[in-house]
């Protein structure tokens, strides 16, 4: 093994972070600005970064995810690396990285995260340094998107469907601490690309012990208040 | 950001290959030998190596994986990187790598990958450039091991038992074209830690449609000749 055929990758991690908003199922993204001579162009990403020297993978997500939102304590997956030399064939992904970190850049593996949050959490958007807003996870397609960001959230969301067979109790944390069974209906059947019918769905949720209804109606909706609902450890 | 904070790691990746002996799960190891002043030092190392520019990180661990073991067409799943600064804390392991490599390494990101194959597959073992062999799953906390490779084997081990619950048909991957009921039950029992029950068992393999008797005996034993099965898909 020679020199010539190993140059040193940098390694960066990159979050996934979902949420939903009762009707659609959303993706955090950064707003990114990349001046080209006399014009500047504009796409979106999702929050990454270069690793430090000092730190390991999961503090690099963590910190990098809290940088660029704000967010805090959040809980980050690592599902999958992303490591192709064609990830970095877009000159203007290079030409933003170098502008942005200051090295010289060849070819970025990145350690992917996933993360479920609540919508209403605050995020840290339109300052100065960063802008991180959500974006409905079915305009990614038609977004235009830095590196191979598009893939890796496409991967993020196989991999919290797969995860959720297994652990439907993740739903919930995607959903308001009260819910009402029209939003736990819409999100399952997002997650799951099905179309529940309402009262086979409303069967199905009524074997869910876990799943507890309040003595509380939904308050200032234009239609008949629904009931709310809670998840129950 | 500054240089100061982000040299660049190097990317390898690693591959726990697991084997099945109808006694023990085995994991395909390199004996690594370390030459110091008039001494030198021997341990184990899963099969691994640095990212080469030109391939992506399926492509490494496929490449990696025939280079040291003679391995060809071997289904690996990535299911984790591993990138902590003391994953090259170990002096030995960085003498090793400079040595190996040719190259100045200050600390190296590893994807991780496993297979499951059947342990009667032809390994490429002593030969002058490697030597691989199986090494039994209980011993591995005994032995000396490079890097954090016992750490990657134990998180390949917990990966393949989550799949393997949602996917039972995984075990087959690990037995003989033919297998004994008993093989088949030291191996559930083996990746599931459970101990089962004799009869019981049998009642359970008997409502798995993918298992089918066929109608051959084994051959060349102690004890009675058991039934042979096989994996229908």
């Amino acid at each position: 093994m020679s020199n010539e055929n190993t140059y040193n990758p940098h390694v960066s991690v990159d979050c996934v972070v979902f949420g939903f908003d009762s009707d659609n199922l959303k993706v955090l993204l950064i707003e990114r600005t990349i001046k080209e001579q006399n014009e500047s162009y504009n796409d979106k990403k999702l929050p990454g970064s270069i690793i430090l020297n000092d730190e390991n993978l999961d503090e690099a997500a963590s910190r990098v995810l809290t940088e660029l939102t704000g967010l805090k304590n959040i809980y980050l997956s690592q599902f999958r690396s992303f490591g192709g030399p064609e990830r970095t064939k877009n000159p203007r992904d290079i030409l933003w990285l170098e502008n942005t970190t200051q090295l010289k850049i060849g070819r970025i593996v990145t350690v992917a995260y996933v993360a479920l949050i609540k919508i209403d959490r605050k995020i840290l958007s339109n300052s100065e340094e960063t802008s991180a807003n959500w974006y409905d996870l079915n305009d990614v397609t038609k977004m235009k998107m830095a590196f191979d960001h598009a893939d890796i959230i496409n991967r993020g969301l196989e991999y919290i469907r797969h995860r959720m067979d297994i652990e439907p109790h993740l739903l919930f944390e995607l959903l308001p601490r009260k819910f009402t069974i029209s939003q736990l209906r819409t999100l399952y059947d997002t997650v799951h690309q099905t179309r529940s019918d309402v009262r086979n769905f409303q069967k199905k949720v009524a074997q869910w012990s876990y799943v507890v209804a309040l003595e509380e109606l939904e308050e200032g909706v234009p239609h008949r208040a629904a009931r709310l609902y809670k998840y129950k450890k």
